[in-house]
């Protein structure tokens, strides 16, 4: 089958240690169908400024597409940019869909998070409105898991897995001194608590903790962390909680740092960790510790999930065969088999866009300060298998564009 | 041949990846030597409290032993428990012995850091003065890499490989943004700045970063810290600095946090990174970042340097074996070959507790904010090679005492 015309694909919002194996899945199916594809830099901003890398050159090489897959981080950059709303014509989107004419691109991937399916509904809708005829499709991707239309998203395994190791290992790190100790987690996850509720996988024989695991999805009061922690037994308590924790009044913990704002309007979140060390500190009379996870939770492809790298490049592939087979406005998505397995799903961009998906009821234990079984059955399957690592001097090799920029200059 | 008597070992001081893989070692060395070998929980507080373990029940198996090598913190427990000074007979020294006795243990091996060596110069000089016959072998660890008598500690490497891997993971998830950006990345070593000066390992192809590096060898004034950051033309730069970075007044910059100490008096450190970020943001106008690394950069088995946790079994066992000699106030260390490899000395205990081993100026670079070539050619062996983990649901499997009180009942 002949196609008639060229790809570009984009990331954008928060890296994970999983999208540029989303990248490697539409890379390989563009090769596939025979056809150039463009990698835009700094996502759609890489099409405004017209910053657009050919890929085949890089990618014919099998082993760059390996090193893709196990490099962590948006190898063509990422952007915070959101589109205008528009129903007229437009000079912004004028402008992208001449730069996109200029190379002959008829299909266009967006690898994103919630913002980014924004994105690609709006400019698919101005590609139908407008007759530009560029296929649109979006590819999820976010460690937060918490997009509408899938059952997870692609990263969030990897994080999850990275997370559970970490709180496992700080565990036993915690465990060592036989006086009375508090450690508390931070987790990333502003409004849903997936990611803080995959600590929960570090239970094992051996350990217990995490003790107490608090969602920013059951606000909890200063009353409640005392009275909860007051209840445990155990000699070095380990607490999960996410970096949106928020009170009774649904106010932050951390609010005395969250006074920035990123271009969306969320506020930046730090510092939950520490203001819960301090509460307990005043209460109780032993050693207490904040830890923030802080980016390597995004980024640790040193420890990233097979399960995830694997499902990552095949929603890639996906949505760049649903984009090539002309479908557009779709974000594609995870169904789950019921012994495990996933099918892969379409959903209207439009429809999903913007939406948060929460930790549901049943995944929350009726205390507040816990996960249910059914949270570890349904996580469980998303952290397993290690992927085999290329090393380089002791390290993970990783993959970069700007190494061949002298192949794109050619 | 056939011994006198029973072999006991402790774990004293911070833990680190490495530290039950020396565990591992004596252990072995006491099983080939076919008698019995007791475990202090908790280091010398164990003896103190007649806590010990009966370790071979446990590792008759293969498996635990395997289990055990590949578990971070300490599986015996720590302390931070210092000897009295006495030269004469003191009711803590032989409550320790009659202890001792009591199993009929002629050999003790205390694993542990600058504070342990001094407990095991102490108790093998009591030893000798009272004829207590019991022989006792110090044997370091200590991420920190600042003890004397050894080319460098085990643990060590398995935390800058951690490190390395880490900082070069956050170096690219800060690359990704076309904005300009300022990462600080802080680092365990109060005094010494061994493990920051490992971030430079982080170096390959792909990134340059870190792009400063502050170790506490070297104070550095608000000043310079502003104009090394003037002088950087990368849009996203990595800063490595220790926790224990100070000023040109010899101040922390942790200080507001640094009013708490521990038993020891060091004081406990926390904040740099905060610090200066702050300093940064209000100089320069673009996005900062404070990174701590924590806990994680000590108990993160799950990245494991192999050279460093097979030189750090074989430590143990030469530990045990010179113990089994009859040697006693020793502590033992690694010589390094020409070629990377290394063979194992002894120095004696008193006359190496207590010292600090700092980065020499010739891995430090002239401008005080780098390390040279020949610290890379230095700590690049060290971080080498990956142990084969042991995974149980998606996780690496521990081994914990806990779990064998049964056992140890019988």
């Amino acid at each position: 089958m002949s196609f008639c015309g060229n790809m570009a694909v984009a990331q954008s919002g928060g890296p994970t240690a999983a999208i540029n194996a989303t990248l490697c899945g539409v890379i390989e199916t563009a090769m596939e169908a025979e056809i150039e594809i463009y990698g835009a830099e700094n996502g759609i901003r890489g099409v405004m400024e017209k910053r657009l890398a050919h890929l085949n050159p890089i990618f014919s090489d099998k082993n760059n597409r390996e090193l893709l897959r196990l490099t962590p981080a948006a190898f063509l950059g990422s952007c915070r940019y959101k589109l205008p709303d528009t129903s007229e014509k437009n000079e912004i989107y004028e402008s992208i869909f001449s730069t996109l004419s200029e190379k002959n691109i008829k299909y266009f991937i967006y690898i994103g998070g919630n913002d980014s399916m924004d994105t690609a509904s709006k400019l698919s809708s101005y590609s139908y409105r407008h007759k530009k005829g560029v296929f649109i499709i979006g590819v999820p991707k976010t460690i937060d898991n918490d997009l509408a239309g899938t059952d997870h998203t692609p990263g969030f395994g990897s994080a999850a897995k990275f997370v559970a190791a970490t709180v496992k290992e700080i565990a036993r790190d915690s465990a060592v001194y036989a006086e009375k100790s508090v450690t508390v987690i931070e987790i990333m996850g502003r409004n849903a608590g997936w990611l803080t509720a995959s600590s929960a996988l570090a239970r094992c024989e051996t350990s217990r903790a995490p003790h107490l695991i608090y969602l920013p999805e059951r606000p909890v009061s200063r009353k409640k962390l005392i009275s909860d922690l007051k209840s445990r037994t155990e000699r070095n308590i380990i607490i999960a909680v996410s970096e949106g924790i928020r009170d009774e009044n649904g106010e932050y913990y951390s609010k005395e740092e969250a006074s920035a704002h990123d271009i969306f309007g969320h506020a930046q979140l730090a510092g939950a960790a520490g203001v819960l060390a301090k509460l307990y500190k005043n209460e109780f009379n032993y050693k207490t510790r904040g830890i923030e996870l802080s980016i390597p939770q995004r980024a640790s492809s040193h420890f990233s999930s097979l399960t995830d790298i694997n499902e990552s490049a095949q929603i890639g592939a996906a949505g760049a065969k649903a984009a090539l087979s002309g479908k557009s406005g779709i974000v594609m998505g995870f169904l789950r088999d019921r012994q495990y397995g996933i099918k892969i799903v379409e959903n209207n961009a439009a429809d999903i866009a913007n939406l948060e998906r929460f930790v549901p009821d049943e995944f929350i234990a009726q205390s507040g300060n816990d996960v249910t079984e059914a949270y570890i059955d349904y996580a469980h399957p998303l952290i397993l298998g290690e992927p085999q690592l290329i090393f380089e001097n002791g390290l993970p090799k990783h993959i970069a564009l700007h190494n061949f920029k002298d192949i794109n200059k050619k």
